[in-house]
């Protein structure tokens, strides 16, 4: 294979997390950077975006797609430049997103890559309210939860990139809405900054009954980022025919799995509990971008970034989101 | 309140059962039957018929319907005989089911009360097969799970009255239909009498590997009666995109709560689980009754009866039926 001048940083996993994720799970290394194929891009990344789903990857138990074996390069979805390009739908310049990895340069099938032309949003948007993570909110609760106005709708993990669009998505609709973050910044946010009703701190040592309190009506709509202790307690709130939207569990890999004692709730509240994963229906994923974005250019949602600067920097960046310490969509600066 | 001269006989809860119901928490009274108020029926019992929802009526814990209260008439559903009618919808020497409970005689508003006019049928298919098991094995299997033919489904308690009616629904859709069910004789019968493809007998000693060969290509819709340790490791097996109709979880009833380590297959596989009751829909029963009855003379539905003598002998038959030693649908003779 004949390769460029350019040389590049990868970072790859050293080896597989046991309980917590560690930066030393990680490596960076250099490599050169192939000439492209037809219809290919090189891209030199801006942006790379830090999610959880990729704690699922790096995983060795069973998950729902292909993991990251040692000494692969991390997954993850990226915006950057078009350098070159063998394609005919992309030319030089041409700012695009794509799932690249945590690398400065990547290279893609035209297939797998957007061009992203709307001016009026940061770039970024695309990684994460307009991109996965938004998606992700959209799927789930309009979706699964469908709520109602007058309903309730609960989400936890309220301030990330996926549970503030839930929230906002579902005052949108008419429902109350009801945070659950970590800290009490995190809680003013979603509260004043982002129109939630009320928002429980589960840092808090009245994490109970302030919870009790905030939910006098119960929830009927349950949209479950965490899983564990939180989710167990959230299923005796259900209310008869309410929904939850599983999108994640990111407690449940650093120990072993939680022991669920509340699932009577399920038959005696008929409640219905679904699993998802966003990228199952690619076809939709247009269509729920382009509501996205009308909502946010109407200024109906908003969002927060948390970034980190340089590709070094993503595998502690990494750790810190896997444990609650960013605060909004977590992002990766890796080029100006 | 002015009487009939005919003296009735009732079973009441005595006590709140703690763990295993024993037919101590039960007493038999005698009453008077009082005169009609208009439009209504006085029914002589037939027929009791004994279900597992029961359990949950005489609980102290919160569930999805009303409960029984201490010196209060256990509630049921009852095949019999109208022997007087303030109603102009019923005659006297009319064969009627309705929910009146384990008593020699009943009386109910005409609006609760079914005429059964069907002569190729047993009446007592009304408290079975036609009547709320049948109709629940229909509603969690056709309208939840929807399996497709080449699906695996499993059911448990695949001999019971709604367990066996699942099974066979199964099979007509052409589905592959494991059943679990507690005894070589119950296992043999779904297979050789109902025409599942395998069952697995939960009191071998080898239950966890039978399991495993029984289900090489795991399973698409469960059917859940039963909770517990069994449900725990169903819910490891199943496949991508697949479904759980929960219609009960019986073994919760007699200890604490169990804890369900295995709620990651949820995310994981994008399961549905729902949980359902059936009088939730008591408008979708006269359709669901009659394509139930089509199967069923024409040969496709098979049901087999458990039957106790005698409204005296109904609780140690509700006992037996909670840990699974009857055989069928669980009935009593009330009279001749």
């Amino acid at each position: 294979m004949t390769t460029t001048n350019l040389t590049n940083k990868q970072i790859i996993l050293k080896s597989h997390p046991i309980g917590w994720v560690t930066p030393d799970n990680f490596a960076l290394i250099e490599t050169d950077v192939p000439e492209l194929s037809p219809n290919e891009v090189l891209i030199r990344h801006q942006w790379l975006s830090l999610d959880p789903y990729m704690r699922g990857r790096i995983s060795q138990a069973k998950s729902y797609a292909q993991g990251v074996n040692v000494g692969e390069r991390m997954v993850g979805a990226t915006v950057g430049t078009v350098i070159q390009s063998t394609s005919s739908k992309f030319k030089v310049g041409d700012v695009v997103t794509s799932a690249t990895g945590w690398q400065l340069f990547g290279i893609a099938k035209d297939s797998q890559v957007m061009k992203i032309t709307n001016d009026k949003v940061s770039p970024t948007a695309y990684l994460g309210i307009l991109g996965m993570p938004g998606i992700t909110a959209w799927t789930g609760l309009m979706n699964i939860c469908e709520p109602k106005s007058g309903e309730i709708v609960v989400v936890d993990a309220a301030s990330g990139a996926v549970g503030s669009v839930v929230g906002q998505l579902a005052k949108s609709v008419g429902a109350r809405v009801v945070g659950i973050a970590g800290g009490a910044n995190k809680c003013s946010y979603v509260v004043n900054e982002l129109g939630f009703d009320a928002c429980v701190d589960h840092q808090s040592p009245n994490f109970v009954t302030d919870l009790d309190q905030a939910l006098p009506d119960g929830i009927d709509c349950l949209f479950e980022n965490v899983g564990g202790e939180i989710f167990e307690r959230l299923l005796t709130k259900m209310n008869v025919f309410s929904r939850v939207a599983l999108c994640g569990m990111v407690s449940e890999f650093n120990r072993d799995p939680h022991a669920y004692r509340t699932l009577r709730s399920i038959l005696v509240n008929r409640i219905k509990l679904q699993g998802f994963i966003v990228s199952d229906k690619l076809e939709t994923w247009p269509d729920i971008r382009e509501k996205l974005t009308n909502l946010v250019l109407a200024g109906k949602l908003k969002f927060r970034e948390s970034i980190a600067e340089g590709l070094e920097q993503a595998p502690q960046a990494f750790v810190g989101m896997l444990k609650g310490e960013n605060f909004g969509k977590q992002l990766v600066r890796i080029a100006p």
